[in-house]
C-alpha cells in the first residue's frame, strides 16, 4: 500500500474545497493530484500549498492529467452525468457527492452506463452510512433484535436556508439523506411519497414552504415520516427512531457536555452538518480511499443513486399536487441493493 | 370547607373502582356516597370497608341518594348519555370518563343540554391536561417562547391490547388522548385526519392494524401527528414533541433511575398507564373536588368531549377508507375552548 | 376507617403551616385538631379557615385538647425533646422533623423514654426515604443485583443559603439528610466522617465555608462522600449514585420538559426543595396517617434520629480541626436498623 | 508540506503497534521510518508491510535510521528516560507515552535536560487533552462562565484489571490521567493527596485495593476527587464533572443510540479505553505530527510528565500509610504549565 492514490478533484466550491483538504491532510494513503473548476482561481486558491497538483478549467483534462487514479466529484449535481461517463470511459474509480444526478432519466444512464461496464466503478456520497450512530443503528436492525422494521420516525433541522432555495429544495436535497438512510436501513426499495405542508414558519423566506412533513411508503409495507425544517433558527439537528416489533431505537440525541448554571440544565446543539457529521465525512473518504487502493468499490452505488433521484422526483410532484406519488422505478440491471 | 363532597360513583368495573379508592383515600374533601353498578356485587366489593356508602343497580336511584352533591361517571362509554342528562336534571356536577359519549350526535345533545342549563355542569376525564409535563408544555406553548405552533409528534404505545380490542378502537379511544391534548395544545379545533397503516406487526392479534400513524390537521394549519402501538410489547409509552417557529421541546422522554451493569446504562419504561399518569389522576380527581366544593366547573369541557367524538369518528372513517376525512363540527352553542 | 385523625400541629412557622396545608388539604384520613405556637397569631394565621381548630401557645394545652389522636411536631429543634417526651407521657403517637433532637445526649433521652415504653411512638421527618427515586435505588440495592455496596456519591446544592446559616449547620442540618439516606441505603451505620473544605465560592456569605466535601466509614467499609454546595447559585440539586461490586446506580438527575431553542437543548433545575420533594413530604404524612390510624409505626426511628444526631456530631468536631472523627454510638437498646 | 515525517517507533507491544497502524494509515503526514524492540519478531509483525520500515533491537540504531526525523515513545515505563534523552542527544521531537519517567527524580532529570537545550523537544502522552469533550470542559472553565474552579469530581472505571496489576497501579498508572486532566484542566500544581480504601469488590483479585478513593488538593484551593474501580465488571467510564462559583458541568456521560425493548431504555458502555478515546488518540497524534512538521511542540510537556509522576509518588505513599501525603514538587526550570 505504499504508492498513494492521487485524486482528481472536480469543483473547487465549499464541498470540494472541503474534499481538497481533507484528502491532503484529514485521510492517510490518498494525494490530490489535479484539481478542475471553470473558475480555475477558485481552483488554485483551493489547492493552494499542496504539492503537484494541476489546476484546470476543463474536466477532461483533468482526469487525464499525470499520476490521477481516481476521481471525486463535488461539481453542482447538473454536471455529475458528464463527469461520471467520463470518468467510467478512463476505467476511473469514483466517489460522487449527491445527487449523483438531479434528474431520474440522467441518474438511470449512468446506472446503464456503469451496468455495460460490467464492474462498479462509481460510489455515491451518502456519507451517512459512514456516520457512527447510523451504523449502529443499521447493526442492530440487521441483527433482528428489534423484530422486522414497521417505522422509521426521522428529523432534519437546518438553522437557516441559503439564498435561493427553494420549496422542491427541502425535498430533492435536504430529504434526498433520510431517502437514502430509510433504503438502507431498511433494506427495501420506497414505492409512494406524500408531502403534507403544515403552515410555514414566520421565520422562513417570502414563498417557501418549510416545515414540511414527508411520508415514504416501502415495499415491504414499513412507513417512515420526515419531519424537515430548514429554517428552524436553532441548530443543525438529524435524528431517526426506527420502530420494530419487538423495540424501538433512537440516534441523533443530544449529547456531549451538560452544563447547569442558571436554572437550567443544557447541552448544546451543533449549529453545522459539518460538526454533527465530521466524522462521517472523513470516515466515508477513508474507506473509499482504502478500498480504491485495493481495487474495490464498497459504499453505495449508482443504483442507490438513481433510486434516491427517482423517490425525489416523486416527492416533489405531491408537493406540487398534494397528492401521494408513486416511485416510478426502472427494472434493476443488476444484483440487489449492497 | 368542612363538608366533606358526597359523590355518587356510576360504575364499579376497574376505573371505577380505581375512582372509588382515590376518592376515600387519595383526596381530601370528598367521601363516596353512593355506587352504582347493575353488577351489585361487583360494586359491593368496591364500596367494602367505606362507611357509609350505599350501592345501587340504579343510576337514578344513585343520584337520589341522600349526602350525594356530585357524580363522577366511570360506566361503559354507552351509557354516559344517561347519566349525564340524569345528573343535569338534578343539578349536579359531575366528572365523567372519556369518552364523554361514543357518537357525535350524542356528545352534542349533551352539549345542547348543558348549554340549555346556562351553567356548566361537566367536566371529562381528559386526565392529561392534569400532568405535570403536559402542563410544563402548555405553558411553554402559551408563553409564546416557541412562537407559532407548527406541528406535533405524537407518541402513544402500550404493552399489549386487551382481549376484543379493535382497529377502530386504535382512534376512537387510543388516540382520543391525544386528539384532546393536540386540541388543547394547540388551542385549536382540528378540521381533517388521516389515518396510514403501516405493516401490522406480528404481535398484533390477528386481523388488528397496528401500529397506524394518524395526522391531524389544524384551523390554523399546524399538523400533528400521532404513531399509536398498541402491542409494542415493551412497555407504556407516552411521548410529544411541539415544534414551533423558533424552538422545540419535548415531554414524556423516559426518566427516573439509571442503572448500569452488563454493558449499559439503562432506565426503566412503565408498564402502565396507571404508574406514568397516577399523579395526574389523582390531581384531576383533586382539582375537581376542589372547585366543586366552591361552586366552580373548570376543567376539559362537554364541548371538548364532543369535539373529541367528532375528530375521532373522523379518524375511523379515514382508517376504513384510507382517505383524509374532514371533521364536521356543529356551530359551537357558547364561548370557545376554555 | 371512618374516623380522621385529629392531629395537634406543634409550630406553626414556615415548615408547620406547610403541614397544617398538607393535613388539611392534600392528605386523607387526617384533619388538624390543635395548633401551637408561642406566636399565637402565627398560629391563627396558619389555622385560619380550617373548621374545628384550636390555637394554643402551650404546648402541653394542644396535646391535651380535645380531639387529639397525634402530634407532628414541626417546632424549632431545640424544642423537640420536650415535646417528644411529652407525647409519649400521652401515649401519643408522633411525626417529628428532622432533626430529632439536635444533641446526641438529648436524642438518647429520647430513644430510651421510648424503649421504656414498650413500643414504637415516634417517626422521624426524613422524608427521603418517601422519594419515588430513593425507594427504586433502595430496592435495587436490597435486591442484590449491584452486588455488595460498596460507595455512595452524593451531590446536595441548594441556590443560597438562609439568614444565620452557619458552616456547622451545612454539615448537621444540610447533610443529615444524606447522612440518614446512607445509613438507610446500606444498612449499616456510619462510624466515622471527616470534613474537607475545598476553597469557598465567592458567593458564600463572609466566613460560611461553603462548598464542603464530606466522607463517611461505614461498618462494613463502604464509602460515603457528599459534596454540599449551600450558596451554588443555580438551583437545588440532590444526586445519588451507588456504587456495588456488580453496577452502579444514580438518581436525581434531571428530568422534565426538553425545550431546545437559541442552540441548546435545556431541562430545568428545581429551584427548591419543596418543588422536588413535594411528593416525598405528601407521601411521608399520608403514611404516616394511614399507619397511624391502624395502629402502627412504620417510618424511621427514634433510634434512626439520635444515630443521626450522634453522626452529625462527629462532622462538626471533624469540621473544627479538619481531623477524622470517629461517631460514638451509644448500645442500642432494641432491634436493629429498621 | 510535501515531505512525510519519517518517525522511529520505540517498542513494539499493544501501544506501540497502535501508534504504528495510526501513523501508516490514521493520520497523515507522516511514515513509519524505523521500529525498535529488543523483540524484533515482534518489531517486524507490527511493521509487515509498511514500506520502507527498518527493524532494529536498538534504540540508538533506531533513532539514527536515514529518514527518521521524530520519535515516538511506547516502550516499558523504565525504558523512557534513556530514549528522551537519547532523542535530545540527538535534537529529536519526541512524543512520549505516559509516564513519562516513572519515579519523579527521573522525571526531573529528563526536565532538566530539556531545559539545558534551551528549547522544548518532548511532548508527553497525556491524550485526554485531544479528546473533544475535555477540551470543551477546558474551554468553558477558562471562559470563566463558571466563576473560579472550586471541586471536580472524576470517575475512573474499568472493566477489569490485567495480570499483575497491583495497587499502586491505581494510582501511579489509572489515575495518572486524572492527575494531568486536573492540573490541566484547573491550570493549578497539585499539593496534596490522600486515598482512602473503601471495602474492596469481590470481583477484584486477591490483595487489590479496588476500588480506592482518592482527594487531590489544589494551590488555590480546588479540591478533586477520583473514584478508581479497575474490576468494576461493567464498563469503561471515564466521567468529570467540574464545579465553579456560578454553575457545573459534566463531561463523559454515557450517550449514542437509545434502545428501548423488554422494559428499559438502554445505552451501550464502551468496554474499553480504545473506543472511548479512540478520536483522542488519533487526535493527539495528528497534532504531534502537524506540530512537528512546522517545527512547533505545543503539547502536555516534560514537566506536565515530572509533576504527574511526583503526586502519583505521594500518592503512593498516601495508599501505603493511609496518611495525607504532600507532594514536593522542584522548583521550575522554566515558564509555567502550558
Amino acid at each position: 500500500m505504499s504508492e498513494l492514490l492521487g485524486v482528481a478533484v472536480l469543483g473547487a466550491g465549499h464541498m470540494g474545497a472541503d474534499h481538497i483538504r481533507r484528502l491532503d491532510r484529514g485521510v492517510s494513503g490518498a494525494r490530490v493530484a489535479a484539481v478542475a473548476d471553470p473558475d480555475t482561481r477558485r481552483a488554485e486558491a483551493a489547492a493552494a500549498g499542496i504539492e503537484g497538483v494541476r489546476v484546470h478549467a476543463d474536466v477532461e483534462a483533468a482526469l487525464d492529467a499525470p499520476g490521477v487514479g481516481a476521481v471525486l466529484v463535488a461539481s453542482p449535481g447538473p454536471a455529475h452525468e458528464e463527469a461520471l461517463l467520463a470518468a467510467f470511459a478512463r476505467g476511473l474509480p469514483v466517489l460522487c457527492e449527491k445527487p449523483m444526478v438531479p434528474d431520474p432519466e440522467g441518474a438511470l444512464r449512468v446506472v446503464e452506463a456503469e451496468a455495460r461496464l460490467g464492474r462498479r466503478l462509481a460510489q455515491i456520497g451518502f456519507m451517512r452510512r459512514y456516520d457512527a450512530e447510523y451504523r449502529r443503528l443499521k447493526a442492530l436492525l440487521d441483527s433482528g433484535r428489534l423484530g422486522r422494521p414497521l417505522m422509521l420516525h426521522c428529523t432534519h433541522r437546518n438553522v437557516s436556508s441559503p439564498p435561493g432555495f427553494t420549496s422542491a429544495m427541502l425535498v430533492d436535497s435536504s430529504v434526498s439523506h433520510e431517502i437514502d438512510a430509510a433504503r438502507w436501513l431498511l433494506g427495501q426499495e420506497l414505492t409512494a411519497v406524500t408531502v403534507l405542508r403544515p403552515r410555514s414558519s414566520a421565520a422562513a423566506p417570502q414563498g417557501l414552504i418549510d416545515p414540511q412533513f414527508v411520508l415514504f411508503e416501502s415495499e415491504q409495507g414499513a412507513l417512515a415520516d420526515v419531519e424537515v425544517f430548514v429554517n428552524c433558527g436553532f441548530g443543525y439537528q438529524v435524528r431517526c427512531e426506527a420502530v420494530g416489533e419487538s423495540g424501538s431505537a433512537r440516534i441523533g440525541e443530544d449529547h456531549g457536555m451538560q452544563v447547569t448554571g442558571g436554572g437550567d440544565t443544557c447541552r448544546e446543539v451543533p449549529q453545522d452538518y459539518l460538526v454533527r457529521f465530521a466524522d462521517a465525512y472523513d470516515r466515508q473518504v477513508q474507506d473509499w480511499v482504502d478500498a480504491t487502493r485495493r481495487g474495490a468499490v464498497t459504499g453505495p452505488s449508482a443504483w442507490d443513486g438513481y433510486a434516491a433521484a427517482a423517490v425525489a422526483e416523486a416527492g416533489v410532484r405531491s408537493l406540487e399536487d398534494g397528492r401521494r406519488a408513486t416511485v416510478d422505478l426502472a427494472p434493476r440491471p443488476g444484483p440487489h441493493i449492497a
